[in-house]
C-alpha cells in the first residue's frame, strides 16, 4: 500500500515523528500492549476530546456506567422540570411530600423517556405536555445514539494477536535468528497478514549517543492464511544490524524491537492492526520455542495452545 | 496489496503457519467450504470466545433462538424481582395464587421491557418503580444491541462463489491445463476478482516425506468484471509442478489444490474472500467443462446455469 | 491493487468471463447505466435471491411499499390470532359484530407491535398475554431490521458519475484522440479516481469473426482530486487499436468502448465504482467538447454545467 | 494504490480536472480547510442534492435543528389529521375551543409518534385508529432513519490533522528545504500516513502565462506511526522546482503548495484523508519550527503542544 521504511533510503528510515525528539530519549517507545509511551503536554483537552471515540475505546464497565449515569441524570433533570410545572402537572399524582413528589416525577419521567407510558400518571396542561414532547424526542435520539455506539463498539474489527512472552535468538539454518511467535486468540480468520519489525537502539554517531531506527528483514513477512501460530524469523546474517550482537550489548544499547502487523479480518473484511515490542530484557538468547504439534494418529494438524509461550534450551 | 507467496523465494513459499506442523501431516488442510481442517487444543474457551462474532456467524435459527431465549429469560428474572417487591408492587393486580402472580408479573415485565405499558398493571412504590427504570434501560440497550447485530449480520459482504464440483486436467492450447470453474451465485456484482492457487503435496526431500507448498501460475489471475462464469486455467508446461504428473501420482502424493479468491462486492464496496480446495480425488483427468452458451438468435450472451458442473470427455 | 488487463499478455486480455461465450456474440455487453447485458438461464431463483440485497437495490417506493405491506400483513395475522384466543381476550373490547371485532383486534395489534399500548384495550388471560409477548419481540426485531436496512440503503457509497452523452474522436496534440467527459453529479468529493477503458470489437482471426477485447491507454488514467469535470483522452497513435479506424469501420465491427472508474468517496472513505460504455453509434468523429469555463472577472474557476454534453465541430 | 502524479510523465502531471480551465486562472484552488475554491454554475440543484449527505456534513446544531423541526412538523400534520376525523375521534378528550382541541391533538400525536401511549387519550373509530397505525409506522421509520444518521455522523472516520499556520523555507542538511509541520489533534491513532505535495504556480510557456502543477518530492513521504508531530521536508536541490526561488518570486507566481494526506484511522480501520494548502504569502523564508521536546528527566518523550505553530529565526 504505502512505501515502507524498508524501501526508504537508509538515512530516512524512521517511524514517522520528530526524529530529533526521539533520538534524545532512551525510554521504551512502544509498550507491550501496542500503545505509545509518549506524552503530549498542554494539549487542548477539548480539541483532543472526541466523546464518541472515548466511548468506543473505554472499558465495557465504563461504557455502561456512563450510559446508566446519563440515563439517571436526564430523568433527574426532567423530573425537576415537571415539578416546576406546578402541582397539577401530573394527572393521577398521589404524592404528598416534596420528596414523594420528586420521586413520583422521576418515575413518570422514566416512563416517558423510555416511552412506556403506563398512563396512571399522565401530563396535564401545555407545559407538562410540551416537556413530554421534548423528553420523548430526547429519548428517541438517545436510543439512536446508544444503538450506533453499541454497534460501533461491537463491530469494530479487532485483531486479538497474542505475542509470545519472550523473543529468542536461536540457531537458524546454520546461522542464528531473532524469533518471536504469534497466534490469533480469536476464532475469526485473519488473512493476508503482513509483519514489519523495526529495531530501535542507541548508537554513537559522530560522538553523540542517539537513537537509531532500522528495519529487520524477515525470512517471511506475509502469509496468506493464519489459522495456526506463526513464528517470525529475522535471520542474523552479515547484513543484519544484529550481526555480532550480544545480550549485554542489546541491553546496554536500550534495544527495542517494534512490531507492526496488518491483516484482513474475514468476518468484517476490514484491515486490522496490531502492535507490540520487545525490550532487550525480553529477549532470551540460546533458546527456541517448543513444538506445538500434538500427534493423535488421525493425521489432522493439532496444536497445543498451552505450549505457546514455552521455550526450550538449545 | 501484500507480498504473495508467488513473489517469495522458493523455499519460503508456504501459506503462513508452522511449517513444521504441516509438513508432518498428510490430511486435507482446507475443506471444500473454505474452513481450515486444523485443531487447537487446550485453547482458553473464554479468551477465544467473542459473543458478537459467534452471533454473527451462527446459523439464522440459532441467532433467533438465542435472542428469543434471552428475551424470555430476562422477563423471567424481572418477574421474580417484581414478586420480591411484595404483594402491593403491581397496582391493578388480580392474581391470587403464587403461579398466577408469577405469570402476571412476567406479563407485566414484557409490557415494561418492550415499553408497551398498557397501564392496567402499573408499578406501585419505589422498589417496583426503580425496577421499571432499570428494566426500561435494559430493554433499550437490548434493542440497541439486537439492532446492531441484525445490521452486522445482514450487511456483511459475502462472496457466494460456487466452485465446480470437480477440477479437470484437459488439453489446453497444445499442452494440458489444470482447470476449474467458478460462478457468482448471487446477483450482486463482484469486480476486480483475483485468484491464487497453491498446490500442496507430499514429496521426498532428503529422504524424508514432507508436505510441500507451491503456487500454480494462472493463465489469467485477475478479471475486472465477473458477470458470467470464469474458468481458471493453470497451464501445465515445463515449469509447472504438475508437469508429467498422473492421476495416480497426485493421489499418492495426497495432493491438494488450495484456492483463495479476493474481489470487491459492488453493493457494499468491500473486499470479499472465498476459499476452497480440490483433493486429487476431486480432479478428473481427460475431461473438460461443457460450454454453457445458449443460442437463442437474439445475439445476447446467455448461459445455462444447469450446465455449470457438467463435464464432457475429450 | 490487482493486475489489470493492461498488464496481462495480449492474448489473455479480456474482461473476465468465458471468452468463448462472448467471442460468438455481437450484442452490446455493457449497458450505458453500467449493468451487464447478459442472461443467466435456469438459475435457481432461491439461491440467487438475497432479500437484503434486493431491498438495498430496490427503488425507494418499492422499499417503502414492502415495509408498509409487511407491517399491515403482520398486524392482520396477529389480529386473527387474538380473535382465536376467544371473546374475553381483549379487555375493554366494545366491538359486537365479527367485522368490528377483527378491526378492533387489528388496532390492538398495531398498538402492541408499535409498543404504544394506550391501555383502553389490554390482553386478558395467558393466551393473549403470550401473544403480546411474542408480538412485542417481533416488533423490536422488525424495527432492528428496518433500522439496519435504512442505514445500509442511505450510507452506501455511490458514485454518481455523469458521462457525456457522446464520445468524440477529435484532433489532439497533432494526432487525433478518442475522448469522453465525466463529472461528479453529487457534492461529495471523489479522490484518487482511476479510469480504465477497454475496446471490444469483432475482428476476423484465422477466418473466423470473433470479438476481441483490447485496453486503450489513456493520456492520464488517474487524478488525485476530481472537483470539476475531467476529459479522458486516448491518443490514437500508431500503437492504438483505433489507428486508422473510421466511423463506418467501427460501426461495422460492432465496436463498444467499455469504461470502469474507481475512486474513493471522501464522505465515507470507501471505494466506489462506476461503469458505462459507448457503442460506435455513440461516438462523433470530428467534434470536440465545448469549453465549460465561465469568465466572471473574479479569477475563481467557474464551470457552466449546462455545457457538459455540448459538442462543437472542428 | 493508484498511480500518483509523481509517477506520471511530466507533461501529464496535474490534479485531475480540465487543465484548460485551471491554467487560465490565478486564484487559490485549494482552501486552507481542504475545500476546493471552484464554482459550478447552472448545476441542477435536485440532482446534486443528496439529503443524506447534507445531513452528514451539516454542523451539529443544524443537524439537531432539522430533526427537531421535522418532529414538530410531523406532529402538527398528524394533529390536523386527527381533528379532521371529527369530534369523537379522541376518546378522553376534554378540550373545548378549537385551539385547545388542536393542542390536545398535537400532544396525542406526540404520545403516538413516540409510542408512549399514556391512554388518557386514545383513538376512537376506524379513521383515528388507522391514522394511529400510520403514525406509529412513520415513527418507527423515523427512528430508524435518525439512528442510521446518528451512527453515520459519529462513526465517520475523520482525520483531524492540524497544519502549522505557516510553512517555512529554512536551511536543511547543507541546502535549504520547504517545510511544514502536522499533528493529529485527536487521540485516535493514525498509521501508515502518506503525504503528497504539489506546487501550483503561474509560469510563462510559449509566451503565455499559464498555471503549472508540479509534484514536490519529500525527504520522507510515508510514516508507519504518527503518535507525535511530523515535520515534512521538501529538499530544495537542483531538481526542485523551487531551486533558486525567492519569496517575491513565489508571490508573483501566485504559488500555492497543495497537500494531500492519506492514512488509516486505527479506531475504525478506515482510510482517512486530509487536504490543505499554503499560498506564497503563508510561507516564511529564513525561519524554522521550534523544538517541541520537553525535558523532564524521566526519559519519556514529551512534546509541548503550545509550541506547535511557533517559529524561530535562523
Amino acid at each position: 500500500m504505502a512505501t515502507t521504511p524498508l524501501e526508504m533510503p537508509a538515512e530516512d528510515r524512521d517511524l514517522g515523528f520528530g526524529t530529533r525528539v526521539l533520538q534524545r530519549t532512551d525510554a521504551r517507545f512502544l509498550n507491550r500492549d501496542g500503545s505509545f509511551n509518549v506524552v503530549r503536554e498542554n494539549q487542548s483537552f477539548l480539541r483532543s476530546l472526541n466523546l464518541y471515540h472515548e466511548m468506543l475505546n473505554a472499558p465495557l464497565w465504563v461504557f455502561y456506567a456512563v450510559i446508566f449515569s446519563t440515563y439517571v441524570l436526564v430523568n433527574l433533570l426532567f423530573a425537576a422540570a415537571y415539578l416546576l410545572c406546578g402541582p397539577g402537572a401530573l394527572h393521577g399524582s398521589t404524592a404528598v411530600t416534596p420528596g414523594e413528589r420528586y420521586l413520583e416525577a422521576f418515575f413518570f419521567s422514566v416512563q416517558t423517556l423510555a416511552t412506556i407510558g403506563y398512563g396512571r400518571l399522565s401530563p396535564e396542561g401545555s407545559a407538562a405536555n410540551s416537556l413530554v414532547a421534548i423528553e420523548a424526542l430526547v429519548g428517541l435520539l438517545g436510543v439512536a445514539f446508544a444503538t450506533g455506539l453499541s454497534f460501533a463498539r461491537f463491530s469494530r474489527p479487532l485483531a486479538h494477536i497474542l505475542y509470545s512472552e519472550r523473543a529468542v535468538i536461536a540457531p537458524y539454518r546454520g546461522i542464528t535468528g531473532f524469533m518471536f511467535r504469534i497466534i490469533n486468540e480469536r476464532r475469526n480468520q485473519l488473512i493476508e497478514v503482513k509483519a514489519r519489525v523495526t529495531l530501535s537502539r542507541m548508537v554513537n554517531e559522530n560522538g553523540r549517543r542517539i537513537r537509531k531506527f532500522e528495519p529487520l528483514s524477515l525470512e517471511r513477512s506475509t502469509v496468506l492464511f493464519f489459522p495456526l501460530h506463526w513464528t517470525l524469523v529475522h535471520p542474523i546474517d552479515e547484513k543484519s544490524p544484529l550481526y555480532g550482537a550480544t545480550a549485554e550489548g542489546l541491553r546496554e544499547a536500550k534495544a527495542e524491537f517494534m512490531i507492526l502487523l496488518t491483516g484482513t479480518d474475514e468476518t468484517f473484511s476490514q484491515t486490522v492492526h496490531s502492535r507490540s515490542s520487545y525490550l532487550a530484557e525480553e529477549v532470551t538468547v540460546g533458546a527456541r520455542f517448543k513444538d506445538m504439534l500434538v500427534e493423535r494418529g488421525d493425521g489432522r494438524p493439532r496444536v497445543d495452545m498451552r505450549r505457546f509461550h514455552e521455550l526450550e534450551s538449545v
